[in-house]
């Protein structure tokens, strides 16, 4: 079952020219900045009353960014929104019965807890990503 | 001064088509679709808890659709969030200041009150609408 929104992801070229306009001009509070060598990911965590943002930048172009790169693409601005759920195995089922598919490599351990993308051609052209929080 | 996120708003292709996802896979609760025909869009207005969402379709290849697509571009997706203002000349002001200007054409009378497009080539490549509602 889909929970609520978890947050927004928006992809920028600079990571360290996006916080300061996030929280100088638009009224987001930085809560942290993590770099996920693994998937080549450098990701700050920034928050407006009930809204997270997460503003999120390549670390370069090495293989580890391949597979982020695949998913998410190369067009800076809104990227997806991230819908936390309960079980994410029974809503990927669900949804596939409806033909809507997780991109190939998911479900898979995210930033999150387990996580999965949809394929944005099932989804109207909106990337959605769902996220099971670990207990 | 930016008072709070007023929606997400999102490009599809098929209204009429991504509604019913919207409604019965995620969760969120159709309040009401308007053909705004002087600029040549069809919106329909969705909300989950705290969140509204705009999704949003050109009605067609017109005149009046030319400059929605201007300042919306083609790619269906998350297209732009709407930040609710109190002042939305002084708010413009503040942020021409540094670097960050309206696209050509706004402050203009929108659905939501007055509003104004912030060209995304001064914002890490998001496209921000600025909105003060009317009395």
């Amino acid at each position: 079952m889909i929970l609520d929104i978890d947050h927004i992801g928006i992809l920028v070229e600079s990571i360290e020219k996006a916080i300061p306009m996030y929280v100088n001009l638009f009224g987001y509070i930085l809560q942290k900045t993590v770099t996920m060598e693994s998937v080549g990911l450098t990701v700050a965590f920034l928050k407006q009353g009930q809204t997270n943002i997460e503003l999120v930048a390549y670390t370069g172009n090495t293989d580890q960014t391949a597979f982020s790169r695949y998913v998410m693409g190369e067009q800076a601005g809104y990227n997806h929104i991230c819908y936390a759920v309960d079980d994410l195995t029974k809503t990927l089922s669900d949804l596939e019965s409806v033909g809507i598919n997780a991109i190939e490599g998911f479900p898979m351990k995210g930033g999150h807890g387990k996580i999965a993308f949809l394929d944005p051609n099932d989804t109207e052209g909106a990337l959605i990503e769902l996220c099971e929080p670990l207990d």
